[in-house]
């Protein structure tokens, strides 16, 4: 059965290739995020498919899931270049975001919503509150050097929150304001990470396309004396935002 | 101009509920997520609305973004229902997967590509090994349960590698293979998250639709001496993993 055998044969090779470009698309990313492309442009197709021992095919594939991930974009007479730019939040100590990027750029935030709500059940729970107990809501928009980064929705005891209500939410961590008005650090956060398709309102919110893989974190913070006192849900854009750290084999 | 008042208000209003339906669909993700709902039955629409006093209509929207991230499915005659499993992958501590997962079942490996290859530069820079010396590759489709939880794609250095092709990956992490071949600890590994899209020959090994949010995990692992001795890109399927672990105030 030669015929099969050729399809077979072929079928073989379109999944060699698209198993070696994704390779190549991998180390290319981690280039792109880490700077390796100083002037913002990535070597000639040629140029890659000698240095990765690549076909031209496999380079132009791996380039398409660069493009799919809108790292790159190729510009006519310059070539490919990078057009994403992702920002590293840190994964070793608690940070909040103005914190964690301040040497790449001002964090603002756009107060969507501010205001007491009641506290529905699992909010009240997480916060140690007796249900349906007012707490305060807080909803941003936070942009880095003007684009969204991400969408953040914080739930804070009203006790402690009241005393936000008349802070420079726009232009400070709230992590800041916790600490500024309970006069102790914060303590510890127990975070929880997930990749999730974004909705078409959040993209739109977040002017990122629908369906755009965003970074969801989930994070209970407490204050040093071990009380919960702020409970976020963040929608990190995917294409903005890497998290770093550093783990250990032995606790 | 009434009309334009009143599209301006109704807009106001689709907005508010698309916010709303958020606010209510991260908290019953977290409550799905968190193992609230035992029978895998979420509650009738009527009491969801009692409980987080919202309107019917936005929870019918709340929960079609949770159907939209396929966490739940509405089932005739029964209601919605819980068809996703995330599992929990500590980030606290280093850990192979069948390791962090051990409670949650068993972790099988479909060796796709294993042996030799020639280090492209990003590669050997980062395991600190001359430029193109062979190292050894693998690719892995990690199930857990049967189905597909993530694509591993590794290089080690040759000297440490050419041990584990005798091993049986199928069943076993690489990060217990490189400590009984090592005859020594893991030390650290430096981490980096990302949330992407899958391109569409990931998304179809993973058995995930085009375009899903995957979690996409670079890791460099070092012995306990300090040697780079496993670089790995990890895609995992987003509907199926969860990333946990506690972060500190100070260091």
């Amino acid at each position: 059965m030669p015929a099969e055998r050729s399809l077979d044969h072929a079928a073989r090779r379109r999944r060699l290739r698209a198993d070696q470009a994704r390779q190549l698309a991998d180390l290319l990313r981690h280039q792109i995020l880490s700077g390796a492309f100083p002037t913002g442009v990535l070597p000639l197709e040629h140029t890659l498919a000698a240095d990765y021992r690549a076909s031209r095919n496999t380079v132009r594939q791996a380039l398409d899931l660069l493009r799919g991930e809108r790292l790159v974009e190729r510009q006519p007479g310059v070539g490919t270049v990078v057009v994403a730019e992702k920002y590293p939040h840190g994964l070793d100590r608690l940070q909040g975001l103005a914190e964690t990027l301040h040497e790449h750029g001002t964090v603002t935030n756009e107060v969507r919503t501010v205001g007491p709500v009641p506290a529905p059940a699992p909010v009240a729970h997480r916060l140690g509150l007796p249900e349906h107990t007012d707490v305060l809501y807080i909803e941003r928009l936070r942009r880095l050097g003007g684009l969204p980064l991400s969408l953040d929705l914080t739930y804070i005891p009203l006790d402690i929150g009241s005393a936000l209500l008349g802070c420079d939410l726009e232009n400070t961590d709230v992590f800041r304001l916790l600490e500024q008005q309970t006069g102790q650090p914060l303590g510890h956060a127990e975070i929880t990470l997930e990749a999730v398709n974004a909705d078409a309102h959040s993209a739109a919110v977040l002017q990122a396309p629908r369906g755009a893989a965003v970074l969801m974190l989930e994070r209970l913070t407490h204050l040093g004396d071990g009380r919960p006192v702020d409970l976020e849900f963040i929608r990190f854009r995917g294409d903005r935002i890497t998290m770093s750290g550093l783990l250990r084999r032995s606790l």
